[in-house]
């Protein structure tokens, strides 16, 4: 690990989190002199990943991680070969289709098929979700050893809602169950008054690439059968055009 | 400068570039030994701002840059401030309309409101085109002599269509004109068939904060007064809201 380099990150999370600060807020927020923080943040304003506010002191994310971010997406195999059978996916049951990647114990959006009645939806492509917290996270853990060890080393489960799993042994039990059916569950647990059904998707090399999950009103919770039939063969089919040679891949050992 | 921070974006930018590469290409895009460029690649990849891509030895962006550029897109105030203008400026003219800042010598795409016309069109969210032949670029660099000397510096004019300026001294009296009418143009300088007005936007510190503008297709070229007045009159109302004294601001001087 470079140290300066692994700053230049933190620097970035910080700006992330807080949106706008100071340097001294920056010194304070990584446990570093000012001195240092100031040629790291000089470095990359140089860049335009970084950028001072207009008419104040404080530092904010420059136009550049749009960039990459954007090339990011189109980058992504999972994303090109997922869109189509997204959209299918949200006509067939009439809700929002999501589509994300792990990011250490978060899952990030790469993907979003709004639900189609045409109302007016928030774009969701960018935003992350804690992966003990979303049925996207769950159908990743559940097949994947770094998941689980990202998860269990961050800490305790932070509750978003009264309906959280706070409790490890409960959230490896739906880990277990998901990667016997196929399918994660998650009800209220991020979001109240937001359900969702999800299911991992594999690639060639018979990992877990990411996940694809419908998201439901707590009002149509449970699901219909055939909404989680329909996920889970959504699910298959883009594995196999990514070159899973199997659905759903192997479990954790 | 920190120089093992400007090394790492160095290595987001090659691969902003060339979207996969191995760590001897890596290595030869930034002129450095391979050991160098392995230690900054492992804790870009350790921070989920790389990943290496599955089943293979190359590399390629991670989700964190995803998360970052949605971060920016958020906390940008002339981002917030434009985007019902926009879909106004739009509905009024039936073009799209795009708003965009400066990065270095390019202008990034912050907001983009499709022509309302219901077509199916490519979101353009965090594309970038070059300053030089681009209206929302000669609208900024009429105003920024940061803009001016960044491309001045950058080298030569790099021709994009046969319509592209590659005269320094040619853009330079189009920038003088922008500065004078508020409005610059474009004429199928970046892309074939597609022309655009665009108009500086202001804000409190009395300096450009970005642009707006409407993007026609050649056919429609030149634009109906209507359809420059229009745009005039949003970018002053933009401007007016982030708080600028006057529109437009001053000129370099």
């Amino acid at each position: 690990m470079i140290q300066s380099v692994d700053r230049a990150v933190r620097v970035l999370s910080a700006l992330q989190g807080s949106r706008r600060m100071t340097l001294t807020e920056l010194a304070a927020a990584l446990g570093l002199p000012a001195s240092t923080v100031h040629g790291i943040v000089k470095t990359l304003v140089g860049h335009g990943m970084v950028v001072q506010e207009r008419g104040s002191s404080r530092y904010m994310l420059g136009p550049r991680v749009l960039l990459l971010g954007n090339v990011y997406l189109d980058t992504l195999e999972l994303r090109s070969r997922t869109a189509p059978w997204a959209a299918e996916l949200a006509r067939r049951t009439g809700y929002a289709v999501r589509t994300g990647v792990l990011l250490l114990d978060e899952v990030v959006i790469i993907h979003h098929e709004p639900r189609p009645d045409g109302s007016r939806q928030m774009p969701e492509v960018g935003i992350v979700i804690p992966a003990h917290a979303s049925a996207l996270g769950k159908a990743i853990s559940a097949f994947s050893a770094e998941a689980q060890k990202a998860i269990g080393e961050a800490g305790p489960l932070r509750s978003m809602t009264g309906e959280t799993l706070t409790d490890l042994a409960a959230l490896e039990s739906q880990w277990t169950e998901a990667a016997t059916t196929g399918v994660a569950v998650e009800a209220e647990e991020a979001v109240l008054g937001e359900c969702a059904l999800a299911s991992p998707l594999f690639d060639a090399f018979d990992g877990v690439a990411g996940a694809i999950g419908v998201v439901l009103p707590s009002t149509a919770w449970p699901a219909e059968p055939s909404v989680r039939e329909a996920l889970r063969e959504t699910a298959r089919t883009i594995s196999r055009e990514l070159g899973a040679p199997s659905w759903p891949g192997p479990r954790v050992a």
